[in-house]
């Protein structure tokens, strides 16, 4: 495809994206698909010969655009927000149409030092301390994989060098919440700690946080039997119900063994961006590592999670590579974002923030969130206000875990009379707005049985939505078996 | 930015990338920017307020082309081609406007199968075995790391699940060429084998491709010595020389051993889209994995790298996690992408294997890496008349190791006379194309002594300009020092 002809499918596309988006609070929420569905939908073979740009645009209305929850609709209430900002996709965009090749500073300067630009407006926004090094990861499994092999090369005095974990002495230990995301504990795994080696320290029963004395007893039984405690991830917005453990008192705990400090803030980093919130993350200073998604509630577009750590020149120690097709007479001047991360290759990813941040402005980003705070803190409200619901956790963000329940289910003491009904009720209601595809909202189990959480913060979500969300939940909960 | 703004903006936006496609033989290759420069050109503080795409579009213009290396220019023979198909720029971009969340087959039914569909199509194409299974990963960075976890985790037994690798009581070792890519000993080492289990097998002197009865050796010697062999790395196409391991011989012997066979195919994937190329992996169904990037010298936008496994249980297993907020009906019927490498959430990257395959078309594809492989064979042959200078490795696919070898640095006989000198001058006559802006090359160094690589490959590159790049080489060397 030449310039020309992409000029033109590209207008033509341009147009459908506009329209798509314009359209999106007509879609059914969740996709109607059935596994399978999609891809019956599409030729077993691929094409010999080029098609046309209208064929595409016709695929995406015909069989794409069915099959996608739509995460961008206002009534989407699932999981966590996924924002993806159009001023984002500008920058995307701009990334692919400049076709640069980030593999050394030399093979691309302004996308090295541009990632670097922007991550230090990103800390300073985020009012993370000065001196921390920040880089673009895709997600934030693979930051805290990074954040988890940096802490044990640190704690095994570099073992990579020598025998891996293979021949290390003595076990190293991971400590996380048993909240934290799924992600804490693959990465234990994948980093090779094993199962064993991973402590789910107590939480609070009300709050769902990290409880410090249960972490300091933990390291404590470890260091007594011999065993070397290398890592504790801090969640700060765990997943279910974003509980926040107490990272200062954490982190001074951590401290006194010279244990690593991760910080997974994936959803909570947002918040960040609001000053009022800093507190999320009091006691930062003494931390070695944290990562937030700003392609979470922030929007800019997947992928774009940040991982900030204060010692660089350890991370890089860990993750260099020095082959000589890769040298060039400035290394040693400039930051080498390989020695940052996993892969060798990245896009210019920094233009997605780069461009989100110019295009919206901090300002109208800060208000949006803002917005969805208080309409979270409306929500919440309403359902303390209700007979026969609950809200199940404290809110510090904007994430509502609740459940209805019936008398006959539960007590007036909130004693759970039938925990089996109760569970076949919740996943009933929610089914049922589910399926009707005016919204959508997802479950998740807490001591021991199902709720509902109610994330709000997708970009076109106003009031009046989270209002009629809280009406059809009403409708559905009473009408549901 | 709402749509209309969006609509707005973005047809700018793809008038810019149009015309910056066009203009692109008309800049210097290598960016002239010095270290700092692009970073200086920055505010340090982050926008508060909109912005215009018209001040985006300027110091994109002013500041971002001028710092990046041109690696879409048709003088461009460093590293590896890097090419971004203006029709895989298409589905990138209706990838973020779709603003999809890949995180569950629920979140995005169509990411899930869109994926599993073009990783069949490019099976198929590719000549790889049925029944294998592929996801698309970020680089072959990522794919190598998630290959070496899955071989780390067969050989131990599932060590993961209890004390991982530290609770092992023999070492695991891992076999690669010398010539591997430097992403090969960095994933052992992430993946906690550590360098004293990572052999670096002998290759042979002249086809720099590995020697089955050395690795043989290895081998027996590592279980003679109570060792565990967990893995072969396997070279289809080293960075250096594109040197072919010989896969069917190396498999063979890995198979009396029970040792995993991860193909590292990065760049040399894209030939398999020609069967007379088909012979670089035989005996690939004797392989556990196997990685390449369309993103690479196919054109695929970055980033898109292919991982192939034959047994996707085996890697679920390692890799999956299920917690309650991301279950659903249909869990055990549909693909979950998550469970098939490191990140949770993906980007809808299909879309630009689909589009770029169907806009392009795979016979016009085929075309132009059949157009490559002739301009290196001419080019090649170029070199081997021309005396003072020598071929100094075989030429399997689009790459050409070159040295300028005057009388006086080297003898009659090929003996490297004064070897410092010899640098100096290598780099001295690469330094001077480089900086003229004319084309750009990189160099390696090939047994102790830099030598220049010609990796011909990008997309605008017709044979005028690897004659024109011909020209520049020799004038360059005979008046460098």
């Amino acid at each position: 495809m030449d310039p020309e002809e992409f000029r033109s499918a590209a207008h033509a596309l341009v147009d459908w994206i506009a329209d798509h988006r314009e359209r999106i609070p007509d879609l059914p929420v969740l996709s109607r698909v059935e596994p399978g569905d999609v891809a019956r939908a599409l030729p077993a073979d691929p094409p010999t010969a080029r098609e046309s740009i209208d064929d595409l645009l016709d695929d995406l209305d015909r069989i794409v655009v069915p099959g996608l929850t739509q995460v961008q609709h206002p009534m989407h209430f699932g999981w966590f927000p996924a924002n993806a900002s159009l001023a984002s996709i500008l920058g995307d965009l701009a990334s692919g149409g400049l076709g640069a090749l980030g593999i050394t500073w030399q093979s691309a300067p302004a996308l090295s030092e541009l990632e670097e630009v922007v991550c230090e407006w990103m800390r300073a926004l985020t009012g993370l301390p000065q001196g921390w090094t920040g880089a673009i990861h895709d997600t934030a499994s693979t930051a805290c994989l990074v954040a988890l092999l940096a802490a044990r090369e640190r704690a095994s005095g570099y073992s990579e060098a020598r025998g891996g974990l293979q021949a290390e002495p003595a076990p190293l230990v991971v400590y996380a919440s048993p909240h934290a995301h799924s992600s804490v504990p693959k990465a234990t795994l994948l980093a090779g700690f094993g199962r064993d080696n991973l402590r789910l320290v107590e939480v609070d029963p009300v709050t769902y946080a990290m409880r410090p004395d249960a972490l300091r007893a933990a390291i404590e039984a470890d260091v007594a039997a011999g065993r070397r405690p290398a890592a504790v991830v801090v969640s700060v917005g765990t997943t279910g119900t974003t509980a926040v453990d107490p990272l200062a008192r954490l982190a001074e705990i951590a401290a006194a063994h010279g244990v690593w400090v991760h910080v997974d803030a994936a959803m909570a980093g947002s918040a960040l961006l609001l000053p009022e919130y800093r507190w999320l993350v009091d006691g930062v200073e003494r931390a070695d590592s944290l990562s937030w998604n700003p392609h979470k509630w922030m929007g800019t577009a997947l992928d774009c999670s940040l991982l900030y750590v204060r010692d660089a020149e350890h991370l890089v120690r860990v993750m260099s590579t020095n082959p000589s097709y890769l040298r060039s007479a400035v290394d040693g001047e400039v930051t080498q974002f390989k020695d940052l991360g996993i892969p060798l290759g990245r896009r210019f990813r920094a233009l997605k923030l780069w461009f989100h941040l110019r295009l919206d402005g901090v300002a109208a980003i800060q208000d949006r969130l803002r917005r969805d705070l208080a309409n979270a803190a409306w929500f919440t409200e309403q359902v303390h206000g209700e007979p026969g619901w609950r809200v199940l956790a404290p809110v510090p963000l904007q994430t509502v875990c609740v459940r209805h329940e019936p008398a006959g289910l539960v007590g007036d003491d909130g004693t759970i009379l039938d925990g089996e009904a109760l569970d076949r009720h919740t996943l009933a209601w929610l089914d049922s707005i589910n399926r009707s595809g005016k919204a959508f909202l997802t479950a998740s189990v807490l001591d021991g049985r199902w709720m509902v959480r109610v994330s709000v913060g997708v970009e076109g979500t106003e009031r009046e939505h989270v209002a009629s969300l809280w009406e059809l939940m009403r409708t559905a909960a009473t009408t549901a078996p």
